[in-house]
């Protein structure tokens, strides 16, 4: 793994399987994050700018500085179908750093979504192109082009470590990020797990209790829990 | 009124009159919240996870230690037709405590809904069975079961006492309490309050200005407001 | 310009010229801002309370104080049509200090919405009216009628500066102020920018890179920006 | 417990034992919080509002409405000797409700600290007076006397319920609450606590590890704990 | 007042009356804006970065953008003896835009001290300089120079309206701005506050209360304010 | 590098050369963080808990569960001398994991101090201890042990990724994390920048301007900045 640094462009990427790819994209983040063992979910203030926007794809990772959105050019040459830019920032920042050309020109080299730990714009219009996207905030404050970030360097974003070429899931829950050498076995376990949801959910539906399905009656007796009248 | 404690769960719950709580649930939040004298509104942190969002209904209580959802498992057994489960934290905590499984379960116990001083996921799942929720964050992250927290104690939710059995209003506006033993006289003052609020929605429409409609001119003057042209 | 001082109403205002207010009204928030040269946008906690709110019209200020909405009724007698109402605290301040009872109120004297740095309740009729209002919460805490605060003096609204008769424009992305003064500027500019934007929309869309599209290649370099394989 | 209501002043307090309060002011906040069973803490967003304020007394309780601080002199009156203040509002406030005017009253009334979900000023007054302070702001900004609260009715302070006679200890470490029935409980099971860590803190001191001390090794082996070079 | 627009420097500044800024910087920040009528406060979440940092100046304005501190150079050059630089930023932002170079710049020019909508570091050199500064974090992360902003144009900072030469007063309690216009009227105020308010303080050691020295007991009862045994 | 998972301790780290540490640990957190190219630092709401507190040395990582602080217990065993622990925790959580007990256990260890992405508690014994803490929260709500995390894993804390043997600097300015293969260099190059910015000061003090002592009238003037009269 490159460490992080500015000013540079990685332009090649090791991706995931996209057929791995696809088959993580049918899940939901909730089911692919306890897939994962708990582990790679970024924090829950990101959250997707429109009701019912959701992605799965590639990652192609950004570096940007406050208030900067150069690098996100610099990122547009290096898409490929079905990848999904995620945007870090070296320190916290609400910008509209992307709007609708930029969503316009993502789409127009194959991407599929873009994650971003700062602030997006021309959310209408994002809507209305069904491109989803995933923000700290919503704000109409532009951004210049003015200093270096990097594109393709492992990046920290809203808390999580994402490498060019990891998956990256989002939908109503959040943003779920599988590295790419974990995908096939987190979208095995993510469907045996989706698997034994549905029988579990029928049983809850008739009334069957938690307490009983998951035999907790015995550890919580153990731990002490009384009952009173 | 017993004290908080952990570890212990009162079967015993004198539930508000079911007239009085489908009374009470015919009314907004914002209405009912004048009624009481305002008093008993959860802090607005606390929004519905989907639009449409809203319930009413008699509060079953949980206790709730941070990252960790085995109470409510255990509060579903103390479920009745028409309850919300109203669930506090010992602790500030986002984690997602709470997902279809358990809306599945509680719905199939009697729940009407749930309130908690926490987050939850799978809410696109929540919005399809319109099982209303009001949390403070939408959080993928899941919880253990591992401590023992208490069911039917008096908690703090969202800065609002909540007893066993006590009144529970929620909607876009936010979660108001009602004291079981207030319940029939704050539902007769909404009623009150909707009545008289209808004939001045009429005369607003026609323009006519509160300052007149409420007598304010006089009272306004004699604090020193003054009018420059 | 008169300072902000306490219980004082002006009630003359020199409002933007209405045509030139129409004309705004017909870009977004962000391409106002980006016209005005980036200055003049709220910050972006202020938010629409329902889904599709847009509003553009000239400022009719209030002062209020924290927990009091008295100087909105104040202000109602003040309005005239194509208003919009902006309403800054003397502190920071959550209450629902306006509902449906005041929107029909504004409306029925010619206003066209309202942005409040503090809380607004009632959403759902706010909604089903078409109200648009731009607030900071969602709280159904009432206010009371008890100090004097002031009506139509220059008021710091999230941060940006509102003088009487400014115009306001407010969607998704945000609340712009744009000083009577500058407005026809300010549209001019607008409409020439929007027409720039429609033909690079094109480009992107054909997959031409902003790196291209704008010379970025360069500058780029010239700062150092290397790519590595 | 009479319920939360405005506009009325209860004059007579239970009081805990004061031989109870003197014994629970030798401890510090997470000593009794342990002692407790670890419930009764307030959020800890309330501070101290200078290094090294310290409080132990029995509270006499106020509920304040925004941004007015009127019932803090109709307060001032209840206080005896030993009292703490504790100063809940209606709805989040940061107001400057408190400054060295009414410290020197409470103080001249026999009071020993403040503990307010709000704003206070006058701080370095505070710090020279050492009288102990407990906010969730400092904020030079003054409030009015014009709406009615309550003294002496149950509140919600910072998420924690307080009655008044309460036991309520502040330090560096935050604010709890010790219900006045179990004061003379928790004071007997905090000083068994603090002898217990004493031994503890000899051992830890000679390198001896907690996992040995406490043994953790089987508990979490059991658990899967594994250990890789 | 001209407007807010990026890319200028305004070399002229009509500067308050050193006699009244000396005079203003007697009093504390209370005392101050509560002899403006309460208005001017800037938000409580601007703090002094060290214990004792207290400042009263003339302001030099300035406009930054997000990251980068280029404007404060320029502002240097700016600065007279006794100046208080102000800087807003377009945006929000956290990053460290003044360490102890600048600060000795700053000085070296006969500045007093800084407040700024904005993070700086170096914060232990800064103590032992004893140059105040007010901010709204402490944050290592450095910024650059790219971008233009604007220097003594009428700035927002931290939601008060900032313009050059006008007078700004911080201590522990938070920060003031005074219009140049009203700098003597408001320090004359400011001290006949302050001379009333020894006398009361005297009365309150004596453990006169609010309610008989401010004659409170008459409108309380006529609000409806009702004791309870 | 292994991958972030829970129920692991890895007993072998890779620790910097101590001579570099100590290097490392002569200059201010600034300081080290331009000489890394402004990349590694942790976000500033992680602060020190009392006033002086610095520290400097290798990585102890660890991965904390939401309110469970076993993980340090378990930590505490594969401290050598001149180690940080560096605590994340799964989810956000602001509870106090740690206190005098685990500090008196930490330092018998060989540690030098701690940063956690969590709450501490016992604060006034870690200043009187001078064990060094950078925290989020300070909170005396206490924490359990039932749940696995992992020791010396890669983890994210405060935004940063941190890996056994890193070295993490922390004083008034904040956390910054250098990988130990960028160690020897980051040393140097802060070597440098330090003497460098002696000589500034100098001239700083001496009234030299920045525009001139960094020749930047050129470059702002052909980036448009006008004066004005």
């Amino acid at each position: 793994m490159e460490h992080t640094e500015l000013g540079v462009v990685h332009t090649r990427v090791d991706r995931a399987d996209p057929e791995v790819v696809e088959a993580l994209g049918g899940f939901g983040v909730a089911t692919v994050h306890e897939a994962m063992g708990r582990v790679g979910l970024m924090r829950p203030y990101l959250r997707p700018v429109y009701r019912g926007a959701r992605l799965c794809g590639t990652a192609i990772t950004v570096l940007l500085q406050p208030g900067d959105n150069w690098m996100l050019h610099v990122a547009a040459e290096q898409l490929r179908e079905g990848d999904v830019v995620v945007a870090a920032c070296t320190t916290e920042s609400e910008d509209g750093f992307f709007g609708d050309l930029l969503a316009t020109s993502f789409r127009g080299r194959g991407a599929v979504g873009l994650v971003i730990d700062g602030g997006v714009r021309d959310v209408a219009d994002l809507e209305e192109m069904d491109f989803p996207v995933f923000a700290r905030a919503i704000n109409a404050k532009g951004t210049v082009k003015a200093t270096l970030g990097s594109v393709n360097v492992p990046v920290v974003c809203a808390n999580a470590l994402v490498r060019p070429g990891d998956v990256v899931v989002g939908d109503i829950d959040g943003v779920v990020v599988v590295p790419r050498e974990r995908a096939a076995e987190v979208a095995a376990a993510a469907g045996r797990r989706e698997a034994n949801e549905e029988s579990k959910r029928e049983r809850f539906r008739a009334g069957v209790l938690g307490l009983d399905l998951y035999s907790m009656r015995g550890p919580l007796a153990e731990l002490g829990l009384r009952y009173e009248d």
